[in-house]
Parts: structure tokens; sequence; C-alpha cells
């Protein structure tokens, strides 16, 4: 496994994993904000952000806006995994609470599936600053197909 | 009124509109974005903001996690109208519908009070793309002031 | 127009129509709880709840799960009306914000389509006490056909 | 321990514990509805509602706004045990997603603490149907000191 891949455990078509890495990389958004993906596997998918002056608000937090993407973010790629490689999620609506004001050099995020079916994807997401839980969320996808 | 200031209508103090403009202005995340602060009033604040190539998502519309950051911004300014110059609005939490792609070159947003008390401020706030209505929220605020 | 039956709003299919008062009848909760349809439109629904100590908390408002109930139901009939008379919506999700205390002897909820699509319905509901504003939700239904 | 009363498990103030247990029972729509307080701990509470005729939808299923009305309540009991015996919860807001048709005799709902303050507790909840789990939410209280 190359360094700086996510890691991928047992369950997960290769295939699929490869579809959540590549679906990822493309988005500019993404690579704008520095979102790393660090383990990818059947139902969950687990990312890091890093602080930078750009990300945070005054005082050094990072903004609610970039954990929600975050939120949306990783909750979109975890929620390919319970698919196949041909699928897309489209975030239909997500709640988001606060819960700490985050601070500290990085973010963590899992989201977890709730629960799939063809048409619809739940999943839950919860971002940790180290020890501190700082927002946790429930996020709805539409899945379809691409030809 | 000099060019580029948010238009201030009738009904809000001065004092209170010069802190919803501070407050916009000292937040680096929304510079970053370029999110503009073009209309404030009692109850409600509208801001516009402009699509670039690191917002966008793959084929440039705008990314979720960006039309979430505008809807929390612009309701917590929004908030803040409705209490006086030492408030500050800290979000509780907030829940987003996406209700179409996000194309075109600037999205606004305008977020009204639903209910506000010295404690907690529930605001919605509507995300438009040209006439196609791209997002629709509920923000939740906790309420407090600086000495 | 029969008296008790909710008032037809120009636009909406008769078939349509009736199909929005059968899916309301035959609801035995509804029944239970005394929801009745006051106005259907292409769009939009009006339902009104009458309070009896059954339904209230300790003190004589309204409870929180009644006024969620009458949003979730109104909703998914206005959800109703901007399909055809074999549609069906499924309540995916909704987020409701309580205002306000909800006393007095009935409450009006309305509720209007922000989107629909023929998979997806997005609605806002509001209900009211008297003048006073005591709740704000957004609700998401699935739409699908009987045979 | 009389039978039928709530199961208290060590950690919680027995103070705390008879004040959730009279909360559940000074609220006449939840003895209308049914609804049973089986565990009560710190930072958690268990219940669980019988189904009958007037509860369900046609077809028999209970209906979303039995199911949003169960966890609105059980998570008010949990966000008291986060507090003393004089503590009142009220309920700000919350979003349920549901998972699963809620078939079966009965419904369990545990609602969890996720982060609580003097101000605000938010909690955490899920409802099953045997093993089957028919919805996930997010509910958040206003915590407030009765004299």
């Amino acid at each position: 496994q190359a360094r700086g891949s996510p890691r991928l455990v047992t369950g997960l078509p290769e295939t699929v994993g490869a579809h959540v890495r590549r679906t990822a990389e493309v988005q500019p958004f993404l690579r704008h904000l520095g979102v790393q993906v660090v383990a990818v596997e059947a139902g969950a998918v687990d990312t890091v952000i890093q602080n930078s002056d750009a990300l945070g608000r005054e005082g050094g937090a990072f903004h609610g806006g970039t954990i929600a993407t975050l939120v949306d973010t990783t909750s979109g790629l975890a929620a390919l995994t319970t698919a196949d490689e041909r699928a897309e999620a489209l975030t239909v609506e997500f709640k988001i609470n606060f819960l700490a004001r985050a601070e500290g050099a990085q973010l963590c995020c899992r989201s977890q599936v709730v629960r799939a079916s063809r048409t619809l994807a739940v999943m839950k997401a919860d971002v940790f600053s180290g020890a501190a839980h700082v927002a946790t969320a429930i996020v709805t996808f539409l899945m379809w197909k691409t030809d």
C-alpha cells in the first residue's frame, strides 16, 4: 500500500475502494480544504483535515462551515462503500450539532452507515479534535448509478 | 453610503449594523470564500458568494459545504440584528436541504429571523442561483453578550 | 361542497384532491388525534387540531409530539398534491424547531412545497396557535406510485 | 424495587432518578400513548411503547408521529439525568430519520447524551422494533431550573 493512501479494511471490494478514493480526489473543494481520507471500510470512512489560517475563524478554531463540509464529504464517501463502483451519492440534506469549539491542529471525522438501500443512504458522522467531540450529524443521500 | 458596503434598511440601530459588518469582516474563512454582505436589516441579512474553481466540485457547481457555510454565516449575521452590539451568536445546530444543483456564477443567500429571544435565535435561510432555489435551511443560535 | 370537507382551491385536479382526503381519512392515528384537513391546494395543505386533555402535557399546552405529528401528516398530504392520485409519500426525515409554548384551544398547520420531483418532495411547515408561531419544520418525502 | 418501575443503574443520584420518573408520570400524553420507562441511568434512558389500533397507521405499523413523540420524550428524560432534580428540559428542536417501517407489537427507544452543559443538552436517540432499526434522531434541549 502506497504511503498516503487510505487504509482499506477487509470486506470492501477493491473496485469500490478505488471508486471512493477517486471520488475524493477529483473534488477541487476538498483538495482546497486539504481533506484527507485515512480509512475506507465497508460502511464507514475516516478523514482528517489540518487547520490553517484560511480555514479558521477569528481566534483560530475551525469554522462551522468547514466542519459541515467535512461531515458532508466524509459521509458521501462512506455512502459509496454501501454500493458498487458505478454509484454516486447526492446529498439530500444534513443536520449538524456543534458540541464544542473546534480548536487544535486537526479534526478527525468518522462517518458510518445507519441504513442504506438502493435509493437512499442515511449516515451518522462525528467530528473530533483530539479527544473532544466537536460535532455530530445525520446525513441523507440519494443513491444513483452512472451508466 | 460607500460602494461595496451592505445596504442598511431603516429600523436597525446603526451600532448594530456596524457590529454585523465588523463580525463579517473579521472572519478569515469568509474572506477566503469571498462571502459579501449585500443587505442588513432588522431581522434579515442578504449575502452573495462568487464561484471559483476552488469552491466548486467537479463540473463547476458550488459544493454543498460552501452552501452550508454561506447559510451558517448569513444566518449568524441576521441573528445579530435581533440583539444589541455586544451580542454574539454561536451556532448550536443547523439543518439544510439541497434542492437543485448550484450552478452559475454566484449564489445569493437570504436569512430571516423566525424567532429570537435573549437566549436563542431560530433563523430560516434560502439560497438561490439566479431564479433557482438551491437550498433551504433552519439554523439555531445561542445568543450571548461579550462584556 | 359538503360541510366539513376541506376547501379545494383551483389548480388541483379533483382526483388528486380526493386522493389527499382519502389518505387523511384512513389513518387511525389522525382520527385518534382529531386532525382535520381544512384546505387543499396545489402545493399546500392546511390542517387544524383541537386540544384535549389527552393531547396536552401538564399545564395544558400541546405536546411537542402532537405538533410533530401534525407537521409530518400535513406535509405528507401537501406532498401528495404535487403528484397524481396513485402517489404515496413516505417520510424520509423531518426537522422541527419549537418556537413558543403551544397553548390555546387549537393549532393550525400550513405545509407548502419547497421542491418536488418524481423521487423526492421537500416541504416546509409552520404551526400557529392563534397569532403565535409555535413551530417551524422541514420535511423530506420519498415519492412512489402504487400500481 | 417495585415491579414496573424503571431499572436504576449505579451512578445516578436517587433524587434525580425520582425526578425523571415523576416527570414521565405527570405527562398525560405519555400516559395516553402508553410510553413506559424501562431504564434510567446517568446519561441515558430506555423506553418502550406498545402498539394499538389508535397508534397505528393503516396496515398496523406505528405512525411516524408516535415514533417522534417517543424520541422527544425519551430524550427529554435522558437530558434530565445530566442535571439535578430541579432541572427541566425544554425541546428546542429535533431531527429524525425514519429507516424502516415500524411494525411489530412494541418499539424500544434508547436516548443517550452526546453533550450536556448547564444551558443546552444534545441527545441522540434510536428506535428499534425487535432487531430492526426504525429511526435515528438528534434532539436539542434548553436546560433550566425551577425554583
